[in-house]
């Protein structure tokens, strides 16, 4: 049976497992660590926010979400990742938490939930489309890192 | 002369302004109203940040932006807009507003700034182009809202 349910302190282990597991499926690496999991999601000022998704106890799937503020619409709510473990697919727990994401988004007076997906990523495609999410098709998404943060910033 | 500085409450009016030509520049319609941005920025727990250029004591520009963060890279700053009115260009406030951000960013320990662009915007593109920032052409950017926020929400 599922549960599904906000994480705290004692989730970050799984958590940090989960997104691990999310980042090899998306031929990604992981930056996050148990340690900064910890401190940026369960300290005084939170930075994200988790859901933790458990099949029949078992720890089978997360949303992970921060709240952002778009000019044009007010506030939102940014899901950075939603994932659910091969081995518990075909159990609707991604719908289950994508919905509950959207119920947080409504509850908290967002306009909506936006979201990256990579575009060879069929089955979240699939999965977005199913739920009627709009594809944003004239943004182009860029960002200032690595050398190029440390170049600008140093001129300050 | 160039003066750049955070935004505080006494900001909202102008910010508000800037806000709606900077919209206008885009074709789309701002949702912001001084309340929202007094409330949603200058409460016990802002959900954005600004900063305000005035040349010679006249509004000329801003930057507005919030954090996010990245299970792939930990924490980011996330720039929602930079404008500078069309009567003040030509004086490098858009480079001074955006390295101010790109310090900011670095201070607070962010990976980079991320941040979305409008295809047809040329002159944005080659002003984000001139600053070597990534476009990560392989993700596409999506949003559930509207009805489709109303018919997920309201299952749960």
């Amino acid at each position: 049976m599922l549960s599904i349910r906000p994480a705290n302190l004692r989730d970050v282990v799984v958590l940090n497992t989960l997104i691990h597991e999310m980042a090899d499926y998306e031929r990604l690496p992981a930056a996050t660590t148990v340690e900064m999991l910890a401190r940026d999601g369960f300290g005084p000022q939170p930075q994200f926010n988790a859901l933790m998704a458990y099949w029949d106890g078992q720890p089978a799937g997360y949303a992970f979400f921060y709240y952002s503020y778009s000019t044009f619409r007010g506030p939102g709510l940014f899901l950075e990742d939603l994932f659910v473990r091969a081995q518990f697919r075909g159990k609707k727990i991604g719908d289950s938490l994508f919905l509950r994401v959207a119920a947080i988004a409504r509850a908290k007076h967002c306009f909506g939930v936006m979201l990256n997906v990579l575009d060879w990523n069929r089955p979240a495609l699939v999965f977005f489309q199913k739920h009627n999410v709009r594809f944003l098709d004239g943004w182009k998404t860029a960002c200032l890192d690595g050398e190029a943060l440390q170049a600008i910033a140093q001129v300050e």
